[in-house]
């Protein structure tokens, strides 16, 4: 087939895969997607990604970026379409450590980033359970969260400037290390979190922070979802706002830890609340070692724990002694995907409300799904401190119809409490449905009009972010 | 006029002004821009706006929204347009302590939305000299910046939700409270800082952060400019990066600044470089006063001075040790505006360069400037902690050819070492010419055509931002 062919002289040789071998990469982290590519391409270069969406455009055939393919909505689906994989340009191009800026290609994997950064005293403070295989090009298409958004934003907070090659093959260059640049629209914040619909990004600048000189790491027990806000309140006062995380594992996900994950026994006697709370500090005055031993920071985290627990308000808690000790904690939290996400049928969703809302936002979903399938099992694992909750369902049957009622139970709630219906995960395919009964019907029409004049040919990731 | 009729049933008799009554109100705060408008209306919600905007696209009339109009490139003019004044749409809607939120109208005044939150110990982080006078839509509108960018962010960075009127009058509601929301693409970000050429902001949700439980703020007096980078890497170390502001003023302002306001006498034996610089903290820990008496912060604070006073990059110092001397310091900084632009011709500009780089932007524009006008007398002061300076030039004679020729110096120095040429002011008119010079061309028509399908008349603010 020629644009095989003409794929290879633009990518080389090796760096395109079709029928068969192409095939057998049509599907993503999920297991919940397949589909059959026309090709697989590996570009090395900004230069071979303008080539290709150039002939791509020549032949009306459609190109959907691939990073990581950890993505949970489908956003990776390319039935028919070239996947244009970033994973071979994956240099860190330059870290500068006074400007604490990291220039990076799009196919960086961000465990990667972590590693290189961390001799330096620095990170990049995005992180999740899939930071060893997620790459940046994904984590900015998506506009990633994970655990640490409470204290240094989501993706489009940490991002100053972008490369992003336009679905004609032009090359955008926004390529700014600046922290002030009001030249004109926010380009790069429309096309972070865009999904690949706008144009695919090749190369990024990201702000990068000092590592903490002292984490201090707890997991809690507590009877009641109502009182973790003003136990955050409290955390944050006596911190200084230096709360990174604010973790929920509820009893239910504490059980199938323990089923799938013996080994990760908590070091508590848990409760119907438990939650994995993370505090740190650049600053040597409250990161040192005070004169009776403990960093100011670790009293005055743990002053407001056993406070609390005089207040009745936590039941048992443990402070991590040791990075060990922190880590294990952690991989508590972590293995969310791997305990989770193992069991079908399923209907696993990512929604936000404002945070004084999570605990009526649990009420009311009991009832709707006990009403929609009484056999249903729920589980739920949060980011609370952001208000958002990976909220999921395994019915009781495998029926399409059942799903989709419970999926926009879900949504629905989340909404009529002012909140989001995806958090952090995006729209994909699986959200479409979704996005067209509950997002503002005049912001959609507006992004209908801004795809429209940017791929007049609607060959980017096609089907994917905006509903017909 | 029929359409003045037709302005006065939607938004009231007295609400709408014409003739030469409208002609008064043609200007800006700078004195360099007039205008007559066709009419000057004010709208008193959201509905109303709507209207005048249908009303204006049957009539092909073009709409200039206005806040408090302190911008100073000409962001505002409405030459044989309906300026829309958001004066009445002030009312601050909601403010929710728990949830640190301000639900606000674009017209509400900043300064009385510092004043309302203050009795709550609670703060909106955005401020600048005309804080009394701009408006919220404006400050939106433009993506503000000011003196406390370094710690909180510009305007983006601190705006959860907006509520927009299109072209078309449609309202577009994203008035979300939510810290994720990932529901399809960056429209908030894309309204902030258009300038009002893809819609006007109606209302907005804006974050909150608690006020510091204390300040530590200082000038300082040093020798070289080079010294500075060091000396704010070191107070961030020693504070945890809480530095708020960290202002420059060389010797030729603090001149200035003697000439017209001699009740402003720095408490300290100024330089040729001199700084003001703000570090706070919301940690009990570090702000409350320690066994020795004065909080650990200012003590971490004093100790990085004293250690750069005996490094020899330090000349002079003084710590702020009242409310009112903290206040005086700040009056140094924010008569910039008063004391700079008030004399002609002048030549002001705004941009921003990498941190490392502002020492050697200063000494070649020194030397570009001498060649293009030997007489010419150059003023400075900068948010030195964001890279981002004012830099003004009084140009010898009164000569436009000259003037622009400053002003193209100013921004391709700027720009050829990695900077903006419009770090927080926007491109308005008087920056057109600079953004056809020097922006991306790519990103320059990806502006153009979100424009052309937002607002296909072009009636909103025609003639800003984007060159033709």
């Amino acid at each position: 087939m020629d644009l095989i062919a003409a794929l290879r002289r633009i990518c080389g040789e090796n760096a395109v895969q079709d029928g068969a071998e192409a095939g057998g990469l049509g599907r993503d982290a999920t297991g919940k997607y397949h589909w059959r590519p026309l090709a697989v391409v590996r570009p090395r270069d900004t230069a071979q990604v303008s080539a290709v969406l150039q002939l791509a455009g020549q032949n009306g055939v459609s190109v959907v970026p691939v990073s990581g393919n950890t993505g949970l909505n489908g956003g990776t689906r390319a039935e028919g379409a070239i996947m244009l994989s970033t994973e071979r340009m994956n240099r860190i191009r330059d870290i500068d450590p006074a400007a604490r800026t990291a220039t990076v290609e799009a196919g960086v994997i961000l465990q990667t980033l972590h590693e290189e950064l961390a001799p330096l005293g620095l990170g990049f403070p995005m992180t999740f359970g899939a930071r060893g295989s997620a790459r940046i090009g994904g984590i900015l298409s998506t506009n990633a969260g994970g655990s640490n958004v409470l204290r240094y934003g989501n993706m489009r907070a940490l991002c100053l400037g972008v490369e992003v090659v336009l679905a004609d093959g032009r090359v955008m260059n926004l390529m700014s290390a600046l922290h002030k640049d009001n030249t004109g629209y926010d380009l790069r914040d429309l096309f972070i979190g865009a999904e690949g619909t706008l144009g695919i990004i090749t190369a990024a600048v990201l702000k990068l922070s000092p590592l903490p000189r002292a984490h201090v790491t707890a997991v809690v027990a507590m009877a009641r979802l109502e009182d973790a806000l003003s136990l955050l309140n409290a955390l944050q006062a006596a911190s200084g706002g230096g709360v990174e995380a604010f973790e929920y594992m509820p009893d239910i996900y504490m059980d199938r830890l323990a089923r799938y994950r013996p080994d990760l026994l908590p070091p508590i006697t848990t409760g119907p609340v438990n939650l994995l709370i993370e505090a740190a500090s650049t600053a040597p005055a409250l990161s040192d070692p005070g004169p009776e031993g403990a960093p100011p920071l670790r009293d005055a985290i743990e002053t407001v724990l056993s406070d609390a627990m005089e207040a009745g308000q936590i039941t048992d808690a443990a402070v991590a002694s040791s990075d060990a000790q922190r880590r294990k904690m952690w991989e508590m939290r972590e293995s969310a995907a791997e305990i989770t996400l193992n069991e079908l049928p399923i209907v696993d969703t990512d929604i936000a409300v404002p945070l004084g809302a999570v605990a009526e936002y649990l009420d009311r979903m009991r009832a709707r799904i006990t009403k929609l399938d009484p056999q249903a099992r729920i589980m739920i694992v949060a980011h609370l401190g952001d208000g958002n909750v990976h909220y999921t369902v395994y019915p009781s049957r495998d029926d399409d119809g059942l799903q989709n009622d419970l999926r926009q139970a879900i949504s629905e709630e989340a909404v009529a409490l002012g909140g989001s219906f995806s958090a952090e995960h995006g729209i994909g395919v699986s959200k479409l449905p979704t996005m067209a009964a509950l997002k503002d019907p005049v912001a959609l029409d507006v992004m209908r009009v801004i795809r429209q004049a940017l791929d007049q040919q609607g060959i980017l990731n096609p089907g994917k972010t905006i509903p017909k």
